[in-house]
């Protein structure tokens, strides 16, 4: 019985989990959100459906971290801290260096820092928080674990653009993808219940309020609809994905912008179904007010249409497809719009079964028993796919010391 | 009969042809280069196989006009240029005022230069044109032919960018796609081909040195990989097509540039097949060294790899497909090419006879008998396509006045 934690940071707030392995058991997770701030609130759940929440100054990437494992203890889920043997850190950006999830060293946790022009927002607080974790458990099996590494078994020509190829030879411009551990969690979840196939083919779609779809064969990604960032690909809640590239001077002079950073804030923060909508971010605000409100139908329209198109060029690109797989919120609760999106797949072989889709949030298949494609729901669980990885590299180094 | 002139201008090249219609004989054409040079050079070719050309200056647009029909009478081609009652004139863009091809009025010149925003090296070259064409064949039906008309079937979730919905209503920020012209006539001849049948969904590919490809229900576009400028969508000789947003600014700031438009300069100009490769923007240059030179052939397997990921997004968009259609110069001659696509396709029932696809520049089916989806090399002619909307045109004004 080992613990390991998964830990997400962000500048505001710190997410993390704690799991029994291998049993994969979630002993406790939660956050600290509004972190910085004077009314920073923590929140833990634990046991057996017991809540433990307060607001309190929480000022600090140290104290916040403290903080966790203070009540952890505090509130008995664990009884030393040396119990935690392992800590998995989310990771944003791991450029092309981080191919797989990767114990930390002095000098991953510097390359991580380097990677920061890829990922500003994220990769220098990853970072930090690696070595507030190091100091605060010594004793644990530190781990680094990326969203892009999935994305490490694209092939040239598909993270390529199709720009001068020194700009990838200097600079490393290039697709990366996100939400890599997602895809490969549901991935890996699809293929089991399937009975593991060969050459098994499936489109994964990561649906929340980001949002990325990939093309996976044999476990391995071939393709992933965000790109060099995760502003690329198809509508998200407030993010454009693809646009024309010309429209950014176009945009930039109609709206008297001179600092291109400045229209590219505006495509990741007010662009997406929040854009078109005029109304809300959130699908679930517009399809409550689809039939009455014409934008809120327009967006929702649009974001149908990408998935569908993303989905067929995949399809294209795998030569083929056995398995569909909806996940993340919208993925997972919004069984409108996978029907809407399975009706216009038709083509493909792609039946669901009206029935089998009344579902929220529970991994089921929802396709009929004669449709020649799998659909499945299946919850995404980025933390416990983030503490196997952990897990694993902790028992390898246990291996090899023994 | 009735001798039709169709057209087409820019800033250093006037290209036309004269039809006899409605039989579409092609009666003369040709073109003026290095317009506006000393050494400009003209060139016709006509009758039986007969050719002229010459070196000569030729400083101004009214000169080359002139010109034109000066020796039109000189070699015998007309007896009189009243004989020419109809000129059509291609115009790149017609914004969402034309949604076919119109009898041009000073109004319409007037629309024309007014839509020079979305079309700067295009529009205000071909409006003066137009009127040095007026001035000098005043009794002909003069008409604009439109490279954006044929997509103004699209739907809204298919034209909207997912950005702030004012954009397009304050800004017509929006995709207006490109070669209409093109795309229209191979898909009137894949339908007649086929016998017109019902519900006919086409994927036309337009490949030249600017690439797009079209999604075609029932004669009428539904999506094109063109977007609000000619530089999205798939890889092309030398512009980008689809990239990250984020990889302007990020771009920008690696290359020194200050200027977001010398970013979308690169992006047009020095990127695509020339950037990739490094070597050439001709495909045929690369194929000839793909087996040695390992930059050539990336470039090509990028551009195979984009191609069949928008036909598989045009698959996914109409919900099936019965026809494929290969249209200008990689179109018409690339075999190898067609071959690359076509196996990728497999999954959806594409199979080429590799004997069939052994063509260039000629009309024929090049799928198998049993092959689910007819493929097409379909030689496009849009000057015969402005030439019959003029005629047209032409005779409904003759009706009107009978």
């Amino acid at each position: 019985m080992t613990k390991v934690m998964a830990v997400n940071a962000g500048s505001s707030t710190l997410k993390w989990q704690l799991f029994d392995m291998p049993s994969e058991t979630r002993i406790a997770g939660g956050m600290i959100d509004r972190l910085g701030q004077e009314n920073a609130r923590f929140i833990a759940e634990y046991g057996d459906g017991q809540r433990f929440e307060q607001q309190e100054p929480i000022t600090t990437h140290e104290l916040a971290a403290a903080k966790i494992l203070t009540r952890l203890k505090d509130l008995g889920i664990v009884a030393h801290l040396e119990e935690i043997e392992g800590v998995g850190h989310r990771v944003v950006a791991g450029g092309e260096i981080f191919k797989s999830s990767t114990r930390v060293t002095p000098q991953v946790t510097d390359e991580i820092k380097a990677l920061e022009e890829y990922a500003p927002l994220h990769n220098p607080i990853e970072a930090y928080y690696i070595g507030v974790f190091e100091e605060l458990l010594p004793h644990a099996t530190q781990v680094a674990v990326f969203d892009t590494s999935f994305f490490s078994t694209l092939a040239p020509e598909d993270y390529l653009y199709s720009v001068d190829l020194n700009y990838y030879h200097d600079y490393k411009a290039r697709k990366y993808g996100a939400h890599g551990t997602s895809h490969r969690y549901v991935a890996q979840r699809a293929a089991e219940l399937m009975g593991q196939p060969k050459d098994l083919k499936l489109i994964t779609l990561h649906l929340g309020s980001g949002a990325s779809i990939s093309a996976i064969e044999n476990g391995q990604a071939v393709d992933t609809s965000m790109g060099f960032t995760p502003l690329a690909g198809i509508t998200m809640s407030t993010r454009s994905g693809d646009i024309d590239p010309s429209l950014i001077p176009f945009l930039m002079s109609h709206l008297g912008l001179t600092d291109v950073q400045d229209l590219i804030d505006i495509l990741n923060k007010k662009s997406g179904l929040l854009g078109l909508s005029g109304l809300s971010a959130d699908m679930r605000d517009l399809e409550a007010v689809e039939a009455t409100n014409a934008r809120a139908k327009l967006a929702l329209d649009v974001f149908v249409n990408r998935v569908v198109k993303y989905v067929g060029a995949y399809v294209a690109r795998l030569n083929g497809v056995d398995g569909l797989v909806f996940t993340a919120g919208v993925g997972e609760n919004g069984k409108e719009l996978r029907q809407h999106v399975c009706e216009r797949l038709a083509a493909f072989g792609v039946k669901i079964d009206p029935e089998r889709n009344n579902v929220r949030g529970k991994e089921r298949l929802i396709s009929t028993d004669d449709s020649k494609v799998k659909v499945y729901v299946i919850p995404t669980n980025e933390e416990l796919m983030i503490a196997r990885d952990t897990f694993a590299l902790h028992e390898n180094d246990a291996e090899k010391q023994a």
